[in-house]
Formats: structure tokens, C-alpha cells, sequence
């Protein structure tokens, strides 16, 4: 599957009092690590707004394992890789290493979505150009 | 002029590793007492936005001093008052008290914003009833 | 086992361009109900750290899954319980509901944590006191 | 005085159901501006917080002027540079530029901070050395 891997510095607003970052921020990096996996195969999410008329990939699920902290002056590292591609969704696993060590699990499941004639958004088959570079390996 | 306050409990994640607020959240804080401002006023930003096809009111500056720190666990009252009212822009202050002492005082200058027809955005005149609710008392 | 509610309101700048919640914010939603969770048992983290001399509760995991989505303005409503009490870890589900309907559901494992003589986060074995107030009714 | 730049990528969650960053958002740019503009000069805040003992420094007031809204997608530069050291304090100004044009201007005052014997934040002296390189050009 296709891959992609990005480089996050920790800022001192990432942290909280216990001097490590806030988990929540975890999950706003793997967004930006979501879009920019799109992105490595030309396929960013403002294309996919301009261009395709779609609004993007609601999540579904995410959960995160949370194997060691990180802190304030960090630059770890977030390897994302698609791990299942359906009709109209599909999963991504961000991993999160610091210094070499995993420090952060994250699974998500995402859903490809525009807005149906009534405004409301709705699921929808994945265009097959997209598809075919999410199931290759580069 | 039209003035309003409201409570905000500041949170674990408001805070930093010095162990007090992390100062881009009072402009957060004090984005949605402009919000609550206008609600007390019996015009929501989802109405501005829904019945009147207004955009809302994007910020020109803001800027803010900071008097005293806040921590985790505190409960801080934010006070904001129009200052000034003009054609197509206008004034707040907000004023964040923690136990009585003020600890930061905002000001901000808001313009009063649609789409034009090219979908950009544009300052608009703010309609009279809604300028009359802002220059009154209560 | 111990459970609390409480509101939230939904704020423009929790939203996204697609005019729904940026999902990272439930996570911080969902970390403010552990924190009001414990507060309604009468032990605050505030209490915890300043008291016990302990950091908090640290997150194992966490994950989340999404049924609808909230927008600016709605006024939603977070119910959190305690799943799991461990020796030193705790398990506790948040389900957030807008208007009625099971909106988003959380689980969270979480570790009971102090700082060890060298200053690293470490896991402790959860007050008897504490634990006994997670596991009552009320 | 000593200046710096640095790139910043507007994400999805910068950004707010009118499509443009949600303010408050570029306070943080600009916080992580100024610990760049240290790490710069050879200071990194946690060098600072380490290895001098020292807390940082919290900002004394900072307003911000939006001369052109940002979006999702867009590459913006972030130029800072000193505008004036005092004896424990200091001002930056920071400008944003997107695709060529000032899109927003911020300016701070900030205080070199310590904590005192009974762990209260209390302002320093800012060390000979720091200052040195904050009034030189590079």
C-alpha cells in the first residue's frame, strides 16, 4: 500500500503542565499526516475540494496506543501507510517515532464523503485513479 | 453599548509545561465571547450565517495584555463590551477576571463580512437592527 | 461504577471548513470530562497533584468512534463512567449525545501516575480511597 | 537586531467553517516563531529551561493585525526579528507572508522569567550573553 512518512517538531504549545504533549495534539498531527499521505500521491485535500467537488474523508474510528511521552524540542518522525482500501472507505496506521523508538500507535478508519443534493454529508465511492494509488506501493 | 459575560473553567489541555494558560487560548476564549455577545443579543453566529447569508465577522487586529497567569482548575469570568460601532466594522473588550483581580484585558476590531459574488469575502454594512441591539444598554 | 455528566458547546473555532467538529477536539472534550469525572468524586487533579504529590493519569489508549457529526452552536452532552479499576490503570467510556442521539463513543485506558526519584513518569498503585469512590455508585 | 524566518503549512484544523485560519491559530505560529528565533540564536527554550534554570517568556501583551485571510493548503513564511531588548524584557515583531504578500503582523513583549523561592514567576535579568546576541544582526 502507499506510504508516507513526515517529520512533526514538538512546540511548547503541544504540552501540557505534566510537561509532555497533550494527547489530543496527537491526533491533529495524524490528520496533517492523513493529508499529506494524500498528498505524496498528488492528491491533496484542496484538489479533492476544488477539483473533485468532494469534501474530504470523515473518520469513522481512530484510536491511539500511547507507548512512551513526548516532549517540548522533540522531532519525531510519523510513517502512515493505507492498511485497507474499500468501496467507500478505508484504514490508515500513522506511527509515531521518537529517537528511534515507537512512541505513538494510531488506527484510523475514514470514509470518503461529499455533500448529497440536500447538504448533507454522504458517503461515495472512491474515484478508481485514486484508488489504484492508494493499493500501490509508491 | 450592549455588554455581556460569561464563565470559563480553564482546562488540563489550556495549559503549558509552566503550568499556565498558554496564551493563544484567551484569544479562543475571547473568539467565543464575541460569539456568546452576539447571543445575548438574540443574533447567534449560525443565525448571521443560516437566515441573514452573512459570513460573520472576521478579526482586523486583536491584541491582548496579560496581567496575571491562570492555572488548571481555575474558573475565570470573561466580561465583553462593544467600544465602538461603526458602519461596516466595530469594537470589543473583553476583560478575564480570575478571583477578582483582571487578568487579561482584549481588545478587538471585527469587520461585519459576506461572500461577494465571486465568493470572496467582503465587508458589508451591519444591518440597522442588529446596530441598534450593539449601541443599546441591555 | 462512578459517573458524571456534563455540556459542552460546540465553538466555531472547534469546527473545520466542512463545518463540523475537527475530531481532535473531542479528544480534549473528552480529557476535560475525565478531569470533571474525578472532580465530581471530590478528587480534582489539581487536588491529586497538589495534595498527593502525584502527575495525574497518563493515557494508554484511547479511541473514538464517530456516528454523527456536531456543528457550531449545538449543545451537546458528554456522560462518562468508569469502566475498568485496575491495581494502577482504570478503563472509562465518554459517550457524547446532540439531541438525543449517541453522537461519538470514547474508551479510554489511562495509568495512575507519579514522577520516581529520577523524575520519569511512572506507574503507582491507585489510592484505596480513590478506588473505592471510582467503584460506588455515587 | 537578530532575525529569523521560518515556513509554516496551514492544515485543516487551522482552519474554521469559514474557510480561512481560525485566528488564534496564528498566535501559536507565532509562539513557535519566537522559540524558532531563539534556537536560532543558539537558545533553545528547553536550553534555557535546563540548563539556565530559567521558566522562558511569558508574554507581557501582543496584538495581531490581519491584513488578508489564509487557507487550508497554503505555505506561508513566518519572518521574526527583535524590535527591542530591554533589561528583563524584549519585543518581536512577526510577519506572515502568503504567496508575497504581509498577510498578518503581530508584535510581542515578553519577559524574561524565572521562578523565585516560593515558585512564583518573577522577572530576570536577561543574561549578558542572550543579549548580546539579540542586538546583533546575525
Amino acid at each position: 500500500m502507499f506510504s508516507n512518512e513526515r517529520h512533526q517538531k514538538i512546540e511548547w504549545g503541544d504540552c501540557d503542565p505534566a510537561d509532555i504533549v497533550f494527547y489530543p495534539r496527537y491526533f491533529a498531527f495524524f490528520d496533517a499526516s492523513t493529508g499529506a499521505l494524500f498528498e505524496a500521491m498528488g492528491y491533496s485535500l484542496k484538489h479533492i475540494r476544488d477539483e473533485l467537488g468532494d469534501v474530504g474523508w470523515p473518520m469513522l474510528n481512530t484510536g491511539s496506543t500511547f507507548f512512551k511521552p513526548s516532549k517540548y524540542g522533540d522531532n519525531v518522525i510519523i510513517k502512515s501507510e493505507f492498511t485497507t482500501v474499500g468501496r467507500a472507505s478505508f484504514g490508515i496506521r500513522h506511527q509515531l517515532f521518537n529517537d528511534g523508538d515507537l512512541a505513538v500507535e494510531c488506527l484510523e478508519k475514514r470514509v470518503w464523503a461529499c455533500l448529497n443534493a440536500s447538504g448533507t454529508l454522504t458517503s461515495k465511492v472512491i474515484p478508481n485513479e485514486i484508488r489504484a494509488r492508494m493499493l500501490s506501493q509508491d
